[in-house]
């Protein structure tokens, strides 16, 4: 079964929203076998609905087609109106609903509107979806050979009612036909290297699909394989993936689609290690990157953004003949800076991140995109340099990246 | 005019990727009164691809049908083909394009796949879409009062080409109908306060049209006005403005759409002030952002992501009697972490968050999202508390921003 989304709402169509509920609404069907075939948003006047609802019923390659938004109470909420003359079914008022609306109000102590009761509409023929977070009920219509569902934009009241009361009817309809995704992530590799590596290994499977992709400072292999059972499914992606991981070593980060600091809060508390972070060109993100993940007080005791060159000194101890002979921004600086942030924090772990950001130099003759990382802890150091390509922001993530990385390989290689 | 926006693309539709590209065009369009009035995603299968141009450019909505992405040089790009067959028209090799391409592989000592003559197939009629950062040309068609426009998918290339070649082309056949965009930013206040305070006053004018976005630490009011003259456009949308930021006084971050992090760069400047900041549970991230700023290391001078009591007693000298009487969530706390940090970095204005942002607490009776911010500087020092809703990440973009904010309140009001 092949899936097609219709985003309904004029907001979606400015130069500052997104539909992300199709990607939400993706990943569930994905699940059971359903492919996404096309997505649409249409604004919420009459015409353009009329022809993408109209369009889609009659002439979209999908069998699935889901409508989202629009079942407001307000005239702008037309998308009942739309498929009510898209497939020819005409609306009634459904009195049980209608009076559990009104129940709502009354145990609020309010009268209700009775344009209210727009949202009480149900077309002939249609199951009713309950909305346990909203007061708009969707819809699930079978006609003609396909299914149209109607669901609330709000991303709560769509995402609950589409586990609860879509997912168990599609389980029904849909063909036994299963779906499992793997994402491997990849640090410290260029994406022409991966491919290179990747690719004689993937081209040999038709099922599962592998689709490489490029993300600042990573590059991710998706494994998408189908089998008449999870089970069979999930063994043809397993088999891919054992054989990518293999090829690649440890240029592998995760095989679970995870954040580098979910990883690192994995390695660290095995570990029982504790981290430190003293950056300059990231500014911060090192840290914020760090602290994403609840519970990381356990081991990351905090930081120091050293942006300016007193406070490599002061509080980092980074000497100032150093910073005059070698510079901020080098692979000496970086490895003091490492060492004096584990020394402050009493850490067993210290790193650091020195480079040039951009969109200027350091008035050195130092190329913008320059960055070294350094990892200090009991057993030693170790300094990376790298030359990063883009622009201020991608600098910083890829060396914000860098910076986790380097923790990463040098935990895996500590034995437990 | 309106527009109708299709992106091509398998990549397009599975859970991990949006279409960004439609957000740059939809701001240009709209900066010359175009709107866009439907968005697609497909695939690049043939069936799906026929049908959505097919449909697009027979009953769609908008007089202007911009299509993106496939036109590569593989079996996978078909976008050239769907659209031949939609509006009836052949296509044949541009010997003056094949050269081109010819020549670059020359250039490179490469010899030129056949392949890649695809990309030199141009549809009868069309004009030819220079492409300065890669092989593929676009392709602009009149026909039947419509107008197709063929992009290339690479963001870099076709935000190029569309500023080069389309616009000048739309300016000429688009009506002369001008929008002018404006955002007012406000911090520090609920959606409700804005709205019962501007909705009264933008509600007295159809144009411009204003709609309210509640971000995570901002709430945003768009304005969009139309004129027969940009400037008419412009004084429309400036009047709404004036009336909107008296009334919403000195929450009013931005009029141009800014961020925090650059309205703070220019009072920091002007006013010759320097920068640090302690940071608990937003981990990195108030430096992170005012360091996306080119330039901040001239008045941000760094800070301390104090994330363990030790940090906070040790390099910002917060007492460890105050960490037992009060907690680290605590007024005294932050004020003293503003204090420190301002010390350790003599800066000018020192300033500290710390806070729960969960998904747990700390183990006291404090709740998850309370937290407390905390500015000193030479007149003395404050500190605000707050309790924010929403998971982790929420709350530590609004502890973020709400340190961010006391810094522009206490700049706005000294006096230059």
């Amino acid at each position: 079964m092949r899936a097609e989304i219709i985003a309904i709402g004029s907001e979606l169509l400015t130069p500052y929203r997104l539909d992300t509920n199709s990607l939400f609404l993706t990943k569930r069907l994905n699940s059971i076998g359903i492919e996404v075939c096309r997505k649409e948003v249409v604004g919420d006047d009459r015409r353009s609905l009329d022809v993408a609802v109209g369009d889609a019923f009659r002439d979209g390659p999908g069998e699935l087609l889901i409508l989202m938004g629009g079942l407001g109470p307000t005239e702008d909420d037309r998308t009942r109106d739309a498929v009510s003359q898209a497939l020819g079914r005409r609306q009634y008022l459904d009195d049980a609903h209608a009076e559990r609306m009104r129940e709502r109000f009354r145990a609020r102590n309010m009268p209700m509107p009775e344009i209210n009761l727009r949202q009480a509409m149900i077309l002939e023929g249609a199951e009713i979806l309950e909305n346990t977070k909203g007061t708009a009920p969707g819809q699930w219509i079978a006609d003609s050979g396909k299914f149209v569902v109607l669901l609330p934009g709000p991303p709560h009241e769509l995402e609950t009612m589409f586990d609860k009361e879509v997912m168990p009817r599609l389980e029904k309809v849909a063909p036994p036909h299963h779906l499992i995704t793997r994402v491997l992530k990849i640090s410290g590799q260029f994406e022409s290297y991966v491919d290179a590596t990747a690719a004689p290994i993937y081209r040999q499977y038709e099922n599962p699909e592998t689709t490489i992709l490029a993300a600042p400072g990573e590059i991710q292999l998706h494994l998408r394989g189908t089998g008449a059972t999870e089970a069979e499914a999930r063994e043809r992606v397993n088999e891919l993936a054992e054989k990518l991981k293999i090829a690649l070593s440890d240029s592998v980060f995760t095989e679970n689609n995870e954040m580098m600091e979910e990883v690192l809060a994995r390695l660290l508390l095995t570990r029982g290690l504790t981290l430190a972070a003293a950056e300059s060109c990231t500014g911060g993100l090192v840290g914020e990157r760090l602290t994403r993940v609840p519970g990381s007080s356990k081991y990351f005791l905090g930081g120091v953004v050293s942006y300016s060159n007193q406070a490599k000194m002061d509080l980092l101890g980074v000497p100032k003949r150093v910073l005059e002979s070698e510079g901020a921004v080098s692979a000496e600086t970086a490895r003091l800076m490492a060492e004096g942030v584990r020394r402050a924090f009493h850490a067993g772990i210290g790193i650091a991140v020195t480079g040039i950001a951009g969109p200027s130099n350091d008035g050195t003759d130092k190329p913008v995109g320059l960055v070294y990382a350094a990892i200090a802890d009991d057993a030693g150091h170790r300094v990376a340099e790298r030359k990063f390509l883009g622009d201020r922001e991608r600098v910083r993530v890829q060396a914000a990246q860098l910076a986790l990385d380097m923790v990463r390989r040098r935990l895996a290689s500590l034995t437990l």
